[in-house]
């Protein structure tokens, strides 16, 4: 029926549609971004503010004060209003991208309590990143403006083209959902290729180049958008929304070291650092499994505890950071013109002329702490490493899980940039580098981060290549990778990765890879019966609307088979096509014939109520699509008003309806 | 019937199996580079010994003389050894990932012609690129070595792990051959992520995350090893074994500017250079098709003429270069100190104190052109730009299809470093930099590369981040990303790809991926009828060895349809199991049961020949594969030796045999 003009006009809207939904994804994660620094810049004036008169004890109470009232805005939202806004929202997009339907995980209400719940949560101090509910409100923008109905696109002034009607259905839906998430990956991170990847790791389903390139240039625009809007000008250089600070490039600022070539010798400490990265990584998916399981029994479904456990776990924080930057030993500060001070450290609490390196990783946004990690010069003390390292480890645990929105990415990254600073300054400063080739310190950092992210992600590819473009560094594609293999291979051998740990503990089903996909050692190890019903609740070609409405209230099945009967055929029935009927007095055999959905048939007889026929047309579900009536529902008004005497009876021809394949 | 043992035994081969075909692909691509470097150094400093003394005629002789005799070699190894051995080999390697087998493509024999072949082609002198002969190999390699058989690894004197035989099928043979194509690519552009992206578009088939993991291990390996080749120890920062030299990061030569910001201003621009890429692809894919179906009609399957018109190409190449070079106009050498002396020019024919712009280009090798295209920051004439743009599209087109193993990369991003060069150039001196920022014509150079590649080829996400590795630039991501995706929609609405056009002209079918799958404008337009024949050749599930013989021998189909027959069944025969059997007047129909291979047929038989049984069992096809016994000689050896008296009506249950899907 469409003609050469309709394709093309089909093929034109799928495009509009990507930029659209970039720019909204992009304009979102900016949005976080700033409010996030807005907050924080608030919050650090204030306190320091008390700081330079010297009155710590009243600058402290500030900290730990202001943070906890903070962290009540994001508990609120989600303990009241939307709780799907709740975590990280990867899970969620994973197992929507998967093919199950997650009520509410792409709605509305649940993005604008993510975003602004997030900015709250960072702003507010507590161990958590912002990436993840950027990915999860991309994904959910691309549900919204690809499935908006046309009065919704009039009202708000766009021009409606008939096209994105042929976009309302399940298989559209989810393409465009994962077109937003890969734009929020690109737009949070820089990373248009790492983004297209990651929506196809993790919906892990068909390659299509088309869908790919779709893809791709849905997450360039939003990262041309993110930089423009970054650079507030016309040159562009890759400003990621979140930025570690740049390895290479013409953005680089010019205090950080490049990276430099490496060894191979070193290759084997990278994968030691993987290693670590990995067991880290499983004890803390493990123990993060367990407090959740203790969450689910004594916290859900009290909205005061969770109200104040997320409180508390701010005091918590703020007090645990302040007494470390507190407690932290000055040190004298060092030439103004040494190479060194390429990246100042704070003053804090110290007499005038010393710094302290505590307060400089502890009494700071975490992206400054990061950037620290992975750039400074100054070498700095292998306890300073380690207490970072324990500290944002155990307060990462706790707080994933509370209820606000939380990403995981930059404790993960935090976590494992003091892990390898540690190991990197332990090198340098044992001499180590005579055998390895010189040791930086920083790249270690960054090797570490890949580590502790593979080990409690388990991601594979993606994040590659996210690493690689957030740092704009390509450069070190080899050590991360082996160091994230490693990591994922040790991690793999206790549990699973956070997301699908968190996945399990809700209940929600994912529908693994089939290795044997790609190399069967045996063949179909699956055996029919074990997926097949001995007694499937079945339609024939022609029923009535009375038998139909039955089904439809006593079995909650959302589709059907639809069989024809035949007399028993001479040949042996062994093919999969044809069972016998239930009864086994029954002679005749079924002949599959097709699968129905239980909303197909719903809106056959909401057609037949509305106009007393039962041939509605493709149209009809486009209109209703993805809603459709409740069973309970439609028997009460066709016994009110039904549209013929003898309504029950009425048959009700399912051939044009039912899928023929599927079987 | 595998254990867990088991499983990790097949797990683990599958790496070890990745490592080696990594390793043997990138020793190839080694070898091909030393070898080409080896060829041109002895080439041109023998030219050059003339040159010394004044005598350009002599000269000139000798460098024509010398690059057809060098032509002579891949001439005769592609005309009378290995026909398959021709062109670049990545039509062979898509077709053969899409699931068509062609006779010869993945054999050793293709891959020592093609390896050693392209060796003589670059080092002729002809306008052709060493990586699509490269990544050929690396597919073959991964044929190769993955379905070696337990014989030959003992041979080799290799340990044999008994796992292998399960790799010994067509599934697992294209994945492996997926891998080696890909590490081909990663070892040529030190691209590891761009070589996965390439098999991945290149098959445009399921997606694995585990099988991509695979893929980006094995590229990763071969960028490793490359590395240590490559600069011969153990420091690493991705040298590629073709460099067009690096616009970032730690191995920059010092010499080239570093890349720079760009202002959005400019992408229009760079568009505008798609546009003229998408053209210029278009046209030379139109001329380069009009060119092959004359050869096809006048020089295929005439060794002589193949042979002359190798030699006559290579001559009229060399010619037209040396011409070019001689008779450029000579400009005064610059201030030594000056920047502008980054790369110093060629003075060739030119008085002292002077140099040639012309024979800095032409007599040359091409990778070193097109480093001068990008990174040099004399500001070349548009007249060379201009005429290295013509001489390369020209000469590039005549050469394409000539008997040669011949890449297509290189000669496309010579021709476009050109043409963008060329834009550049005339933007700089056009002071139309007051407007859009800074033009930097390396730069434009670089997104003309990405125009005529993308416009010639019509790739997509692969070419684009094998140019961003290849050159080390991640901040050019988009603008190269919008010219590759502006070239192939000019170019698309002319023509196809070269690499499509050439299967057609070939006559190899080619699957291209449903637009449908992804976003579905309506159900389904394909009609059942139109892909099924009306007197199908069927089996029933018992078949006498006669009539099986009869039908091998006298239907060339390469597999059939098992069925069984029925009486007519009551309902209407409307499924597509179901269909009438071919003489109208028979009443039985046909349910189809499954799809059994010619060569199970004939594997059956020559079971039944050897032992006298019709039930062999799954080891019996796995120690064939991949050959079978051809019709004839089963049958006379049927007649000479037969196994028992009444052969001809031993009947065979094909029950165990077919494959029930495929409905």
């Amino acid at each position: 029926k469409a003609g050469p003009r309709d394709e093309l006009h089909l093929e034109w809207s799928k495009w509009v549609l990507v930029v659209v939904i970039s720019i909204g994804v992009t304009f979102v994660a900016y949005g976080v971004s700033r409010g996030v620094e807005t907050l924080a810049d608030l919050k650090f004036s204030l306190v320091n503010s008390y700081i330079k008169t010297g009155d710590f004890v009243t600058a402290g109470r500030m900290f730990v004060a202001v943070n906890a009232i903070l962290i009540t805005v994001p508990a609120f939202l989600v303990t009241f209003i939307e709780p799907k806004a709740k975590g990280s929202g990867v899970p969620e997009v994973k197992s929507y991208l998967n093919g199950w339907h997650l009520h509410r995980a792409v709605a509305f209400r649940t993005m604008v309590c993510k975003a602004s719940g997030i900015v709250f949560s960072v702003g507010g101090g507590l161990i958590v990143g912002k990436e993840g509910p950027m990915i999860h409100s991309g994904a959910i923008i691309g549900a919204l403006i690809s499935q908006m109905r046309p009065e919704k696109w009039q009202r708000l002034g766009l021009p409606y083209f008939g096209f994105l009607n042929h976009f309302r259905n399940d298989r559209v839906k989810r393409n465009f959902v994962s077109i937003g998430c890969a734009c929020g990956v690109a737009a949070a991170f820089a990373s248009p290729i790492g983004g297209t990847l990651f929506a196809l790791e993790e919906a892990a389903s068909f390659w299509s180049t088309k869908l790919t390139w779709l893809t791709f240039f849905g997450t360039m625009i939003a990262v041309l958008v993110s930089d423009m809007l970054m650079t507030g000008g016309v040159t562009i250089a890759s400003a990621p929304v979140i930025s570690f600070g740049s390895f290479e490039g013409p953005l680089r600022d010019k205090a950080y070291p490049l990276m430099e070539p490496y060894s191979v010798l070193q290759i084997p400490i990278f994968m030691l650092i993987g290693v670590a990265g990995g067991l880290a990584g499983a004890l803390f998916n493990q123990v993060n499994k367990w407090l959740t399981k203790k969450r689910q029994s004594y916290i859900l479904g009290n909205p005061g505890w969770q109200m104040l456990e997320a409180v508390a776990v701010a005091v918590l924080t703020a007090l645990v950071l302040w007494t470390l930057a507190y407690t932290s030993p000055c040190i004298p500060e060092r030439d103004p013109h040494s190479v060194e001070r390429n990246m100042p450290l704070e003053r804090f609490a110290c007499p005038e002329g010393h710094v302290s390196e505590g307060a400089t990783v502890f009494y700071s946004s975490l992206d400054r702490t990061v950037k620290h990690m992975f750039h400074s010069l100054h070498p700095f003390s292998m306890q300073t490493c380690l207490l970072l390292f324990l500290t944002m480890y155990s307060l990462a645990n706790i707080t994933y899980g509370i209820n606000v929105p939380s990403g995981m990415f930059v404790p993960a990254i935090i976590t494992g940039a003091a892990l390898g600073r540690f190991v990197g300054e332990a090198l340098q400063s044992s001499g180590y580098s005579v055998l390895v080739g010189d040791i930086h310190a920083g790249v270690f950092a960054l090797i570490g981060s890949a580590a502790i992210l593979g080990g409690i992600t388990r991601m594979t590819i993606s994040i590659v290549v996210i690493i690689i473009e957030c740092t704009d560094n390509i450069t070190y594609c080899i050590p991360i990778m082996l160091t994230i293999m490693t990591a994922k291979l040790v991690g793999d051998s206790f549990n699973k990765g956070l997301y699908d740990l968190h996945l399990e503990l809700q209940g929600i089903p994912f529908l693994e890879e089939d290795e044997d996909l790609d190399f069967a050692s045996n063949t179909a190890r699956l055996k029919v019966t074990s997926v097949m019903s001995n007694h499937p609740v079945v339609f024939s070609e022609m029923e009535s609307i009375d038998s139909i409405l039955d089904v439809l209230a006593n079995c909650t099945h959302q589709g059907f088979p639809v069989v024809s009967y035949t007399e028993e055929p001479t040949a042996l029935n062994q093919s999969v096509s044809v069972y016998r009927h239930h009864g086994a007095q029954d002679p005749r055999v079924m002949l599959y014939r097709g699968f129905i959905l239980r909303s197909q048939l719903a809106l056959i007889i909401q057609y037949y109520l509305e106009t007393g026929s039962v041939t509605p047309d493709y149209q009809w579900f486009v209109k209703w699509y993805p809603r459709h009536p409740r069973t309970a529902k439609l028997t009460d008004k066709l016994i009110k008003h039904p549209p013929e005497e003898n309504w029950r009876n009425q048959l009700v021809d399912l051939r044009p309806y039912y899928h023929p394949g599927a079987q």
